[in-house]
């Protein structure tokens, strides 16, 4: 099913950005989580724009509303619906865009598909503004996962080709939170201050820039994960591209191994010094046959830059085709991968509860 | 369930390299359909081993024996379980590593998930000898889609850091053909002349090295896959990482992308000769919301160097953890990319097939 | 997933008795149908309580709110999310009993299963009332369904040892609309009249009764299904244990078929006056080896007695065990199999329209 | 998909009647449970046909061979083929009759689905020959769950309208073995010579008699399954309605249930003498609101007369629809219900498996 993933923590998304409301469901939960709603909050302000300006002056507050599964701030086991309310569209900015699709984006392929019953209003079921309930669901299954040990955390890793530090092989846990609480995600600062005057000269120039955000996920136990095509890789990358703009996953050193030889590339496996078996470098990524060998699960995604651009561009007129020009009035962010942050952790938690709860006695 | 994939067309793996046989199972593929035997065969062959110096000894003969659902060399619509015998394997080469897991292999995750129990004489589920019987469905998905004008091609994009020539943006299909029929499967045979260079360094080097696989699907029509997390990517990449060794996949230009602006990576609509709606470039690989556009689809994979090296390797005694030394003998391809470039291919052969069957009257 | 079915059509049931709310989602659903909603309400009344003395008292308006995949009146291809307000709830009459389970209830096996984090108040989950999102679902399907010439009707075929007339072999579909409109579902005005007097009777022995129901899907063609476990039988009869307090399904004759002869109980093939293949009784429900013959589809479902009795009933104290007696106050029908009629023709509606989504091109 | 079921146990029957083989293959067995052949074997002999006068004269040794998934007697954790060969079909009994539909057979189904392309031979992938690998897998999960307490036993409850005794609420597994051992599967062996002059009468009138099977699960713990649409009654009757000829389900007392009054209905609970809560009576067959309570589960499928009858029948010519009369020669059973009894138990202790694996931590 389209808008739905997971196999026991089972998550869909609703919602168009110019409807009443979007939002998701929950089935699998564990019974008995108590959740922190100003937590929640916290996490998903982390996506919100508007915030400075790097990003889009749409402001949503974005306040999840519990229709079920939650009684007393804590999971009851059943189904769990969030919903947000949509407050502050103006369909008006994209009326005339309706019959001229725009580069990039999903219009084109959405007309075809469903012959124009689609809303596509402000980007419709594919807007980035569905990541809200993502993050929601995600920051809830961030919860249940801290409380057991198991922390994710994600920075911005490029802007255009501007590079942020690398994750250390073993960070903190704190590195993480240090990060969240940063206007800008990055570990490096300085690096960070290059890529917003990146971003910045990409919006001056009426133009968007791509990125990329490095994640890890900590304190996952040896042994999970399915061979073949149930692995970790497998089932992180299906939530992945799902994410809008996401165009490239890659685990470990990605591509890089693709470069290396087999005695660079290999890692191997040694005792440390509380007698634990590890290894001594983690080009891997955590993940050996789809399966987690206990080192920190660690990836990458390649996000394309905002296809809304305030550029004149080249397009047609649906349904005949006749060329034609586009101008995108209205809001947009410059670089849509600073935002995109907190969705990627929200995948890759609620990716490793699913994981937890599918192994039995995991969790 | 970990060794299937599919929504209407369900394909599960099975088998283990050192035991009595492995094989696959299919089910929902249409009735009707005839199978020319001969052309799997040698679809087949493309990724068996022992054809030249630049891999391994072992001869397999992989004949494919159909169990059920074909009768008269054509599909009944029944699940078709697929069988190949085990006829080469030599346990005794791995006996020694049982308790001595092999870097950069599934041996360690395997043994903590399955505590010792996984039969894993020669890689066992996780071998690469499984992705035979990826062959002999996907072959079978080729013929039923180029019955209708898709084509399924690949080559061997990079091998260490010597590229290939990349595909042109719409290519014929006779080149996928050509490519097919070559002995190394690269488009340019002078860069492919180094790649067997560096092959064989690094095979002389007791080494191995990685590389990456370019592949692209012809003639898929417009508006096909769902929206979010059941998109021609998602479902591909959940396939694509199943397979040994993957350890990136992009779509389109994929991380390059990331490094662009708005204006260079929009691909423009424009209608071309025949009055069809196309884009002027593809960077976005025939794909926008997780939906075709009618371009051909593209993508690459990065595959990692062969784990199994001649080189003594540093790893740890199960299940204590000691320190130790592991030497691997035994038959092993220097680069496994190369082999990898059919398995791409039936793996996004059936994909494309399962998106077809799965949009109503699509096929 | 517990709480959802479906393949092509997927519903996902959520809300507890006493939360903020119920309803459901439901993926998959083709883009441009419109929806009646007037129609759409009057199908939601007939499973409402409070219309006369045979049911309980409580009365929700039931108004289903689209929160997404609706625009202009028309599914766009997304997920539609419908939510129910609870506006009615009276927690107070269930505090007493928390700890005390009902008998042939789910709070002893829910206990047992969350610990006591589910919320069970007014039965939580499994409260009758969220077979108003079913409706709610059901009832859209109907109108996809009717546009296309395929009707489902449902009768109560008895209360208790009173039996209602059956439905004849080949029915119109005004015979359906006839019931519908009816207060009391039945063929028969005068065995409903019987009926009903025993569901009197039972009220007034602080009692309660149960039922079947005869359900009929026309206008399927034959050729639908799948063999095996996917066949129309098991995807019926997978939504229909779902439904509070069904502990019987059967199809065609269902269990008098045990104790027939063969020659009585085949249905002799024929060509009816339009030259089409028909048989000449259909004992086996419509159904053959699982997939539709183009007869009317056919089954019955068994309902049990409403639990919640006003006698005193024995039971336990929890988690101790203790033996000790429960009274049981509140609202509740004497009888809930005439409630349920429009409940069974939604879960035949949603498995038809999934299964003709679900096989290519019958849509 | 048609021919699988389960969620973490899954299975997937493969075969034709004539074709090279039938088989099963399951995912997601424990690892490291050993596997008595020999016990395995004589559960299958229980559904083979040819060991009395009231049976088919077609004798198929049905060896099961591990094709994968199986190393030193034990499961590894990986996916289980299993394959038997066909040795004894004799199509030519059936070549006359492909294009006349044997009424009550899936032949004119199958033939509207799949266009003549379905090898119906012998009933093709219908066949009630596909129940051995059903078997095959079952006994597979009856060993597991033994091992940990858990027991399934059936009897063969009625053939036309004589009926066996019933089990008694609470059986000792010891009645299970004693049926088992029996050649015709009843707990009163007077009532079983009724039955068998019953079956016998029907053959020597050219015809067939149905019958109904009762079957039990003594020892899965309270709290098992999920509610609305993933309880034990909704994968339970999923799996059985899979099963040739099975056309009612019922759990509990069933339908009779529908008759009764709430106060008969309702199973009060209490404490037995071991100071563990029960119900008095198990009118709910162990099942509340999909959910185990610890009680014995029990239900009853109703089976119908075998199809195939040597008196001619009306039946039409494919694809004209001609009138024409079928002689149906060959081999049948008058009751093919005594030899469901093995396949009914392998249904429900592959369920059962399937439920206690899905719930964390219960296995």
């Amino acid at each position: 099913m389209a808008s739905s993933f997971g196999e026991k923590l089972r998550v869909s998304i609703f919602g168009e950005s110019h409807g009443n409301g979007i939002g998701a469901l929950i089935e699998g939960l564990p019974a008995g989580e108590s959740i922190n709603f100003e937590r929640l909050m916290r996490f998903m302000e982390r996506r919100q724009g508007g915030r400075n300006a790097l990003s889009t002056a749409r402001k949503e507050p974005d306040i999840p509303e519990f229709v079920s599964g939650i009684f007393e701030d804590k999971t009851t086991g059943f189904p769990v619906c969030i919903r947000i309310a949509n407050t502050n569209q103006r369909s008006g900015d994209y009326k005339n865009l309706a019959l001229k699709p725009r580069p990039s984006h999903a219009d084109y392929s959405a007309y075809i598909k469903w012959g124009g019953h689609a809303d596509m209003r402000g980007g419709g079921h594919f807007s980035g503004r569905l990541t809200a309930p993502v993050c929601a669901v995600g920051g809830i299954a961030k919860q249940i996962l801290e409380r057991r040990g198991i922390h994710v955390g994600a920075h911005l890793s490029s802007v255009g080709t501007i590079k942020d530090d690398a994750f250390p092989m073993m960070p903190d846990s704190a590195l993480f939170d240090a990060i969240a609480q940063k206007m800008f995600p990055v570990i490096s600062d300085e690096k960070g201050e290059q890529m917003q005057q990146e971003i910045l000269a990409a919006r001056e120039a009426l133009d968007s820039v791509g990125g990329t955000i490095e994640c890890m996920i900590l304190g996952l136990p040896a042994g999970l994960g399915d061979p073949m095509f149930d692995g970790i890789e497998n089932r992180l990358a299906k939530v992945l591209f799902g994410i809008p703009a996401v165009k490239a996953v890659s685990f470990g050193d990605g591509f890089a191994l693709s470069e290396m030889r087999g005695s660079q590339a290999n890692d191997p496996f040694c005792t440390d010094s509380g007698g634990n078996i590890v290894t001594k470098t983690n080009r891997n990524g955590g993940i050996l046959g789809g399966i987690t060998t206990g080192m920190p699960v660690r990836f990458t995604v390649g996000i394309k830059p905002t296809p809304s651009i305030a550029q004149p561009q080249q397009t047609v007129s649906l349904p005949d085709g006749t060329d034609t020009t586009l101008e995108i009035k209205g809001r947009h962010d410059p670089c849509i991968a600073q935002r995109a942050v907190p969705v990627i952790e929200a995948a890759a938690a609620l990716t490793a509860l699913d994981v937890l709860l599918d192994d039995c006695g995991k969790i």
